[in-house]
């Protein structure tokens, strides 16, 4: 196949004309050409890279790997590094070579990294445990580029055995790192970092961006799902008041500050998470052009999804020359940013309209082993009127909760709901065969009636529930274990689910039907008074223990700030 | 050590103040601060990183590689990639285990690359061959950071086996291949970079340097003794032609395009070749500015002497970051440019005066093997009383010669110089035992009397001189067989030679005593009629049969166009 069309190049941030060769997969010749009145142009719009999500959790968008990538490449996504973190978490290996099979049924590039905090604590029980003989055998396939984010910051500043095997490892293999660390700072970020961990997607504002990109980090810049960083990265006032602060110096030349302003100094844009109900919108193609919106040089924050990711892991990918995989896309406008085409190894993937690949059906494990539940599992006894009780409160659209306390009724020995002042129940079931349940109060749910419930609950994925009473809270978890997995809400007047049979994380629909499905759950969730906008997210992070203050476990409501569980009745 | 300074920090392109302690030859803590009227800070100037030399030939300084750190510090230069390829021709693996050895008896930086094509050519007597097997057991070398420059590109091309072994073994021990492929465009270009050959730095024009860089390689622009490029990359017009022809397309938005003008897309500055009268007066900073005054973001132009080049090496060096070597120097601003104080892992090794440290004396091998030579052995015969020879023409500063013819009168059966036509001999003594003499004529020396001769010849090195009468070339042949090497001027009325006895490519003396020598020795063959600049290094690339037209190697007359031997007599 031969044809001329405009080249954006992200090598030399420009574009120019050439004919191009496509043959076996590759790009087998560019020729640069000049453009003459007589000359035709066949390709209408501009041809680039096909983007990389260089840290993405697959899981996240309920997908099957084919299914993400049958939808990300509308977006004009030709390659993903995921961290299988979560189905690590359920299946351990078993769960990421299904991944790395799947992945292999579709024309996508899906590139892993091993991940290396599974579990992520030992406050909760997980379904698998991967140690440094684990990590090994992964990171010698060669679909693992990386080891995945080290979350465990603790453990690298403590010099904990098994992590810094782990890290040894990934050095020997000659892996890079990839770094989690929320606001790791000073000396203990020096030290997270002497163990050559190069990467954080973790900043929140900018001086920690800074901070780090200084010490010598490369900076993943979010725009996902759950974490939206770009707006305080890509701060335009705070990037004017650093480079002023610099000006005071009077040592920089002041053109040369002027033009630095619009350049990222930061290196990727990721996703991290993204729900099946954004995705259908859009993926890296509208961070770009939020990202260009924020004032940063368009080319530039295309580099951020192309070139960068694909320097930095060693991908053959995301770069328009002789020799290389013919991943590409077509645009209609830097402005507009339409994906028309997606080109992987040469064939077109999406041509406008239709995605041109199908997607095997995957047979579901079922991968909830737990017993059925009945009111009784969820109750809260105390001898008394009323108690105090400790009660986690969350806020709309944040993983960070707040403890907080309230005074509960108490009735026949069980302690009671208070719908008037939002406490309401919530509990984890673990999943794994153990059948322990744990039960808690929770402020900010704001549900007035029924229960809602989900098999995904970072990072161990225990079935977890909220309600107000303890029979709709039964029937939504069983409900969950009837679908093998997945949403559910329940009441006295509707019911409804989502089926996520595939480790409890994923569904086998493709993105619009999962989407629609979540849409409706989410209004049904609305109808019970639910003020939370994506109310399953929100009760996926209240089990995310490394993230303070309160949050909850299978085994007890869990103090993240003293790292340690309370008991839930004070006194 | 702890003091306040300014940093220019080039992971973030900016400029901040910080307390900067350091040990153990690392940077310790890097502690931002904040700046008030009462703060002191210590370091008057700007702290930067040490500069990056990423292709350099030490031998072409004719200084020791220690000498060579002793007069590279003073310019703030810290770390150099050294090709040991000049030495590798004359004595093999041993003579580069000598620069590796002398190389550590400072404190400074080298890297090496192993040369991957000695000798040169077939069509010459080398003192050595480096197979595949001496190139693996060079890349099991810490020190040996890459394969150097594959300047066989013919054999790339056709896929020499010995040619494609050391290729393979580059990527076999994870060392990136550097390139030189001087013109090498289109599909030729196309099938060297499927080896992975990554940099270039023979670009000589624009548009050459944006097919490669398009392409995928890393652009090194020369700066150096013979080379200098940067004018012609950097050039304003050109860029700003490249971008409006971009503009015409009306795709990418003008502000962006205005503000590209001052971005290098190229990567690295180089030197490749600095003789020593020019090392005394600067290295990279005089590169720096120079990239500055031609319009290039001062901030980036560093970048392409520190960052760049250790990313793409994996140096420990380029950066100021906590947990890296403590190289840095201390310049004044960025306008005025001059070096403070230059420290390596942490110790000052020069103060802004003086050199801290001191360079042993090198035990001199004779490495020139040839007999003493009589005026015959430089004549050349035919029986007649006029002939046609073909003659070498040469050109002041360039590297290219061209093929021209001449009559000549004979007489006794011997081929007479043409002194009013500025025809004179040139010889190629074989100097590693087998004594080869080749002779022919050649044009654009402009001697009107004596002879002038050296041991640095590219890329054999044999003895080459140049010369009106054959009594006088033999005289400073034989004065270089007595120094065990250098250069000499011999005439009727006066005579002097500098010594370089070390593979006879080097001397023992420092940076300033070697200029010095050289700068008489220039004066002295301007006072015989020599009309070029720098004779010597004229000289040197006659024997270097790789760039046409015309050239001379010990083994007789070559054809640079035909790659073949060809006859001096014509009929």
């Amino acid at each position: 196949m031969s044809f001329t069309a405009y080249i954006l190049d992200v090598l030399t941030d420009s574009v120019y004309p050439a004919r191009i060769t496509v043959a076996d997969g590759i790009f087998k010749e560019i020729i640069p050409i000049k453009v003459t009145e007589e000359t035709k142009i066949d390709v209408e719009g501009l041809l680039l890279p096909g983007f990389i999500d260089s840290h993405i959790h697959i899981e996240s968008s309920m997908l099957t790997p084919a299914q993400f990538a049958k939808i990300a490449v509308r977006h004009g996504t030709t390659s993903v590094v995921c961290d299988p973190h979560e189905i690590a978490n359920v299946c351990g290996i078993e769960g990421i070579e299904f991944m790395i099979d799947n992945a292999s049924t579709v024309p996508f590039n899906f590139y892993f990294t091993a991940p290396s905090c599974v579990p992520a604590t030992s406050f909760e029980t997980a379904g698998c445990v991967l140690d440094s003989s684990d990590i090994e055998y992964l990171l010698k396939k060669d679909e693992v580029v990386a080891l995945g984010e080290m979350m465990n910051f603790p453990g690298v500043l403590s010099g904990d055995e098994e992590v810094i095997r782990k890290l040894d490892l990934a050095r020997q293999y000659k892996k890079p790192i990839d770094g989690h660390a929320p606001l790791l700072s000073g000396k203990e970020l020096d030290k997270y970092m002497e163990q050559y961990i190069v990467t954080d997607h973790e900043c929140s504002n900018f001086s920690e961006a800074i901070e780090k990109k200084q010490k010598g980090m490369k900076i993943m810049v979010r725009d996902g799902s759950s974490a939206k960083n770009m707006e305080a990265l890509f701060d335009f006032s705070e990037r004017i008041d650093h480079l002023k602060n610099q000006d005071s110096f009077g040592i920089i030349p002041t053109e040369v500050l002027e033009r630095r302003i619009h350049s990222p100094i930061f290196d990727f844009i990721v996703s991290d998470d993204k729900h099946p109900n954004d995705l259908i919108k859009g993926h890296l193609n509208k961070s770009v052009q939020k990202a260009a919106d924020l004032g940063i040089d368009v080319i530039k924050a295309i580099g951020m999804v192309t070139i960068n990711p694909a320097a930095h892991y060693g991908l053959d990918a995301g770069v328009i020359v002789t020799g290389a995989k013919a991943d590409y896309i077509i645009i209609d406008n830097l402005k507009d940013f339409n994906i028309l085409k997606t080109f992987i190894a040469g064939e077109c993937v999406f041509d406008g309209k239709n995605v041109l690949f199908d997607v095997p059906e995957v047979e579901a494990e079922n991968s909830i082993n737990a017993t059925k539940k009945t009111s009784k599992d969820f109750e809260i006894y105390y001898d008394g009127d009323e108690c105090e009780v400790n009660v986690i409160e969350c806020f709309n659209g944040e993983l960070l909760t707040q403890k907080t306390t309230a005074k509960l009724k108490c009735c026949e020995g069980k302690v009671m709901s208070d719908i008037y002042d939002d406490i309401l129940r919530i509990s984890v079931v673990e999943r794994y065969g153990q059948n322990h349940v744990a039960n808690a109060f929770i402020k900010g749910f704001g549900l007035k009636k029924g229960a809602i419930a989900s098999s995904v609950a970072h990072d161990s994925h225990n079935i977890i529930v909220v309600g107000y009473d303890t029979e709709m809270m039964a029937q939504a978890v069983n409900k969950i274990i009837d679908n093998k997995g997945g949403f559910a809400v329940v009441s006295e007047d509707f019911s409804d689910s989502l089926s996520l049979p595939i480790a409890g994380l994923m569904s086998n629909e493709d993105a619009y039907g999962v989407a629609k499905k979540l849409n409706t759950l989410h209004k049904m969730s609305s109808a019970l008074g639910c003020k939370l906008d994506s109310p399953f997210m929100t009760m996926a992070f209240m089990a995310l223990l490394v993230i303070p203050s309160l949050k909850i476990s299978d085994l007890g409501l869990f103090d993240g700030d003293a790292f340690e569980f309370i008991d839930v009745i004070r006194n």
